[in-house]
């Protein structure tokens, strides 16, 4: 995925028609209030790409305040253009993610200090890469990559078997065979939890549950001390402290790839 | 970029390890309430790379009421397994987007039925295919994919110049290079409308404007009888009709792309 | 598209069986006669790859003498070998587009000073992004790139239409929907012409017509005037500049991308 | 290389925006005159992708006589739009080298039976795969793909070498080597024929000699019976002949891929 | 990755230049002696990509007796014979590894039915997908597939601690950081082994242990029921039993990928 | 194929969560025992893309003792941990066929000092391009890359012929074709030897023949001076000097593709 080339295409028809493009020129980035930032390498391959000098002041991760200067870069015109928008984008979404993911880390940990914050495989599809890094920078996990990184058994797997015995053979065959990973089972209520951890899981994934429900699930941990809960379904900003409340080990979440993107201020100058 | 894999990676862990990947079974999608659809060519792709067999019964930019049956599809539980989440991403965040622009459109269209909502280039890095295709589909339009296909004039180009007479040469010279292209110039206040509409400028983007001034801006309409002029800055579906009120011939706003997913139910069965 | 790839493959048999990779040696490359020189980019990359010391002295669209040195290497055998011909090959074909190019230019603009000359999207197929690079060099402009980018409707679309009424209204609807768009229609006749003109086209392009049929169209701009008017088919450089006589707004060809590669001398050197 | 992306883009703006998508229609190929048919595999890629039912008359490598169909297609205006134009483009480029070539061939066998038409790497940059099929189709052959395939000392090679001594035992080392290829070595005069025949080349490439001067090196085959001679250097449809006169084993040129692109009507027609 | 291209490139010469190519014929494929299959997936894109008529009778992981066909073919001459070794190729190889995981396997649950066999990260380069997916259709799994979906703490980690108290807070960080998955450490004798099991490490991957030492480490798990011990470093299919006997929970070797290719008679008849 | 990518992801896991990114350290690389080094060009592309600063010792194909230091890196943890077991990867199994490949260059020339030892297309599939390197380091050659570069006939070939007149007549058309190619025939028995050299093959592969057979096969270049024979099936370490000595031209073999993987130990400090 070349993000330049996105936006780029094979030239920038303005500053040519322009023609401004071999002045020589300064370009700054700095975010108008404080982000957690997230970007820097990814701006890092334009500014190289376009062979533009250029020197960061930052990391992802890094709390940065408004009007800090993040990146100081010099070259042409023409390559300034082209290197702008692209790299202002790259760093306004990404810091958003990274931000508001760290909103939620920081509000569940209140809580709860020590809770994590997930993300699910949920992202907008092609954007795996850009959304996964922010939401590390901002502090938080990734719950899931896809199919290939974890071990996450759905309804829809269940489905699949007609008796008990069946599933309970396949259930055991799969920690068996994978001791490495966690197992999880998502589960809707009490009585699913309480069937799941008793079959040994190591992790019940509970689905859209009422804050009651959710409590009860977690006093299984009293039984099963290896036993980890997780919330997920619906929860943002104005929420999460709730779900941090009824005990479970980590919160998952798709909220943060819906974040919006943060401004950050470019200033493009002529060199004199 | 491919969406499966992305999702997929080499293997879906979870399915192979449950031993049930050769059973046949059937999978459906369907709207839980009204969606503007879009993302059938991608979700295409995923099922014939799986080699599922699949039958839509839906366009992009249909509109579908909740529960409709968009797609049916037929295939071993691994490959429908494999196909599931990613091909419900796709119309979930597609759908989205394109819903959202329609509620744009259909906005904007109450006060002036001629308008047009366009997006512009300020998409998810990474995901402009995706995103601009999702804006068609509901009844938008492309601002601007990129620099290579629009000339668009910003303050940042006008820096460069340092006399009036360099200006207004180097803008005379694009109008003639470029003159299969409409010449679109940013501006913020009032003068400076004048004065690129004065120097023939098609299109005057007005950025960030209060409803007075961008009033004040639309009547030079009057004397320049083909000059369009668009409102651009934080529009989005809250307040596009005042935007709409004020005369303009078409809306810039990037508040689609932060469109939240729409659910898409998913009924995955074992065929008996 | 890796450029030095498709020539080098994995290897340099000759180089390497030849036991000479290791020793130290100069390239430098300049043309035989005067060229618009076109390839920069791309000759960058194959030298950033290679890791060849390199410094430029000349730009894309720079007129450049005979003999004139374009660009110096310094490197081992091994890597300037590998640099040679296909450093070559990108300046000889695209620095023989831009001269091209611009000597349709130059000769269209010594009848009609404001004429523009713009390519058609009847590239080789693959080469887009060098060809259209090319003619932007030499001081053309592209006419469109492909379906994405611009509206020109041609009588394959009128024929799915079986009434004026309904083109009429699907016409208007293009109009107000792509409004940031000047809309382009070919047309083979004057009657056409008109017929199109009437309906509001901001371009007629003329299709292989006549000088006489041509001069009579572009007299519809007295009654449209901001309608404009372009020739295409079979337009090259002995011709051009009958066809620009016609009054023409612009010229649309292919002629470009057929243009003969211009001899660039390479000269490599042992370095004592 | 994504043929129909790069003319295609996201989206077909004139149809989508003409409103005639879903009709159904027809679409059918046939050059204008005879041409050696070229572009078969590289069409049905297109016609696969958009899903369009095809039915193919004839083979690469065909000669396709004047109204005669080479393809039918089927399917809604979208996607007929969609392929229309690059799949001209592809049959009328690649025809266009593979009928040129076909021509030299023809022509260069007439004087010589067993003589053979090579086309050198000298390809444009970046569409090395469409111009050495096309050339294959027309009954060409490849001198050389690239670096990796084939052995060929240049000048620029033997400059490496300080004594005789040195370059005969490097020679040597090469013939050994690589004795699973012939060994080429490019001449431009009568002297050097001799020295490299005397080494063991297996072909010596006369590079822009005169036809008298050609004819001597031929001569050399007397004493080496398996030595192969061709010529090369501006090598074209009006020259081969006196060329192959000289008594060259097979010609080397690079005209076929500057051939003319050949006209290939494509007509459309809305299914009733 | 294209497997076909990388053996075909443009075109098959012989095939080609012996003028059998439209002939039409049958291909079979069938082991020689007894392998547990792997590769359907990627033939089955080969011949899809060819256009080839196939059918499969097996599917990844069977147990494919000598001379029991895998996959019948049906096609002309040129595609069929390229496809053919790259096919075969394909099958040979996966199924090699296939076939040796299996060994290891069936070997190393002869003494403990519940252990399982886990690969390393050290496939050969590029070739990680082909690998893994074989060792798991051997009925292995996979120990990390990298540095993205794991926790494996080497002393390289460690050496960046200066003082316990800094690894052990980090160490504990990372553990209630990435909750979802279990911290493996990787430990060469008795004493790190007690250290990290006091700490929660879930897994000790016993590096290049003696037997006696990986005995001593795996009475760790009567203090800590829910670790898991792992041996590797060496181990392949003459010792794996050795190491199975020591009471570890798997074992992590990369011998599987330097397995050899296993006989896959291929048989092309013309069809008469 | 980016290597990088496929060992990394998106992020190094173990690293992030221990939290030492940020600390600055040095990496060095180094054989346990004596080596043909292969992989520069490689772990180059590794060193640049991740910004770390280096420096190569050693060539590709230089012997390097044990200890020796290859290389040495600088930078901080985050990054020379995601470079670590990728480019250990790489030197190992890149060094471990050249030095396989080179041990049968040595065993082969002390028998007969003019052979030399081709590799087969059967590498593993999706790495031609790194085992084909590893090859050439060591001393070896290609015998051919794929179906593209060279003409090998097959048994698979001529079943298509149904008359030996069919046959000569294609052979004959063959060689005249592609004259710049050597036309190789793979035959398994002394009849089909002869009969393929009076045809005027160039090159007889003898596939699995007894020493005796192949022995009498070589007597053939008494009659054809120019006829090269090779010997192939099952060549390896243990057998190639048997082969050697029945005086064939070269040898054929896909052993050097199994070579086992060398010790480089990669050394990681911190820098203080």
């Amino acid at each position: 995925m070349n993000l330049l080339y996105e936006d780029l295409g094979y030239f920038d028809l303005t500053t040519h028609g322009l023609g401004i493009g071999e002045k020589q020129a300064t370009m700054s980035f700095a975010p108008k209030g404080e982000v957690i930032l997230c970007g820097v390498d990814e701006v890092l391959k334009v500014m190289r790409e376009l062979n533009i000098e250029h020197k960061f002041h930052k990391r992802d991760g890094d709390c940065v305040e408004g009007k800090e200067i993040i990146l100081e870069c010099k070259g042409d015109a023409a390559s300034l253009h082209k290197a702008w928008k692209i790299s202002q984008n790259i760093f306004e979404y990404m810091s958003g993610i990274a931000t508001y993911t760290n909103s939620l880390v920081v509000k569940a940990r209140e809580i709860n200090p020590k809770i994590s914050v997930a993300t699910t495989r949920k992202n907008f599809p092609g954007s795996k890469e850009l959304m996964l890094k922010s939401v590390m920078a901002g502090g938080g996990v990734i719950h899931r990559m896809g199919l290939y990184d974890s071990i996450l058994v759905f309804e829809q797997h269940l489905n699949f078997f007609n008796t008990k015995e069946e599933l309970e053979s396949a259930f055991t065959k799969l920690k068996y065979e994978f001791l490495e990973k966690k197992i999880a089972v998502e589960v809707e209520d009490y009585k699913d939890a309480c069937y799941f951890a008793s079959l040994g899981a190591d992790i019940l994934q509970c689905e859209k549950m009422e804050y009651a429900t959710l409590k009860k699930c977690v006093t299984l941990k009293e039984h099963y001390p290896h036993l980890l809960l997780s919330a997920t379904g619906g929860i943002h900003e104005s929420n999460i402290e709730e779900f941090a409340k009824c005990g479970v080990d980590f919160i998952v979440t798709s909220s943060p790839y819906h974040a919006k993107p943060l401004d950050i201020k470019v200033t493009i100058k002529e060199s004199l």
